[in-house]
């Protein structure tokens, strides 16, 4: 049993809590919060450190809490030489403090508090600075999920930005197009299929494969009709940036 | 059985034969088009009429073709009277020839002939000039769909336009995807559950409480990184107006 000390409480943590109280080959010793109570549903109070003071030994530290306190909060840390890993897709090994073996354990998902995720199916992204450390990670993302990958810090840059686009920028489509749709008294859910059916496409597809639409057959006639009918300028817009895009098949203009 | 005629070979008028074929209310009698050979694996090559003239009397006929050969294509049509509907989301029902009874029957899906389609789940959108006719494509649809709608030529404008921006432009943010990590020779395929989990958040959340990420929360330090990281001026243009957009929350600025 590999032994896991979990630093935050925020989505990712919670999710990886319960990832690793699951798993037959890993153990939460202790987790890490000032807010105790957001954190009781799901382990022992007696298991909940709000000190660094209180922090046990554990095989493996994972610093899951915003990008801005990873550097300050493992310098924090009241010990030296063990294995401490960040979850966060923007920041490089190098943001962690050297006192301590640096690691990096980054599922790329999206995680809501709301909502169960299957964590066997999440890709995570692992980085360590040699191959015993690596093995360590190795051995508990295996544990949890089924897509394991090595990825340097240069990678993850890519990752996190190409992630931006496919998730928090579709998603902002969507809420355009819940707009459109309410503003015209249609119900949105009309175009969920529509959303389902485009991201599985692209399970199978290329998304240059997968693309259709107006701009990609270059149909002005419906382009402008779309352009006439939308009011909001900030839509009419993106609309216009997204259809040269596709036009000019991605190349800068 | 309505008895159905289907005008055009493309990809809505070849799955619509499949789901006319399979149903148990109605029957294909016929299929127009130019070019037989496109048709002979779905239909009998003697169902297949060329000419116009070859049109045979059928209770509903369904023109699937490219919206700038609508209204020419249904004023060549050799009869009158009898009820003639188009499956398109950018043309009002008006576009049809009135010396026919016009209806819409808008299946808002994204096809591709590669991928077969589950036709229960699409939303069907349907507009006639009277109830009689609105029953006979009422009965039509439900026959191949649960999602029937009775949506306006005007609706369907907006569910047209919102179609674009959740179905071609999230597919266009794909690709910017795959773009980016190729550049860096990440493995695009590590994006793809983050891709389906965007759209299946979509299935119960509204976009508002689905969206996340460093726009959202106004991480500028992130922001900044992704835009110096990103040297397509394409990509960094879509990249700024996006975040603009979540940042201002749709508003126009």
């Amino acid at each position: 049993m590999v032994k896991i000390t979990i630093i935050g409480s925020g989505n990712v943590a919670q999710h990886l809590i319960k990832a690793f109280t699951k798993s037959d080959r890993t153990e939460i010793v202790q987790v890490f919060s000032r807010k105790k109570e957001s954190l009781l549903h799901l382990v022992d109070s007696d298991k909940i450190a709000t000190d660094f003071s209180d922090l046990k030994e554990a095989d493996l530290y994972v610093i899951s809490i915003t990008d801005d306190a990873i550097s300050e909060v493992s310098a924090q840390l009241p010990f030296e030489n063990q294995l401490v890993v960040h979850t966060s897709g923007a920041s490089p090994i190098a943001i962690l403090n050297s006192k301590n073996r640096k690691g990096v354990f980054y599922p790329l998902q999206t995680f809501s508090k709301a909502k169960p995720v299957d964590f066997s199916i999440i890709p995570i992204c692992l980085e360590a600075e040699n191959q015993t450390d690596y093995t360590i990670l190795e051995t508990v993302a295996k544990s949890i999920s089924n897509a394991v990958f090595s990825i340097s810090s240069q990678q993850r840059k890519a990752l996190h930005v190409s992630a931006v686009f496919v998730n928090n920028f579709t998603n902002h489509l969507y809420q355009i197009g819940q707009e459109i749709c309410e503003e015209h008294l249609v119900p949105f859910e009309i175009l969920r299929p529509l959303i389902q059916e485009t991201a599985e496409k692209i399970q199978t597809l290329t998304p240059g494969d997968a693309q259709t639409g107006p701009a990609k057959r270059n149909d002005s006639t419906t382009i402008d009709a779309h352009l006439n009918y939308l009011t909001n300028e900030n839509q009419k817009n993106i609309y216009k940036i997204l259809t040269q895009s596709i036009q000019n098949n991605g190349k800068t203009l």
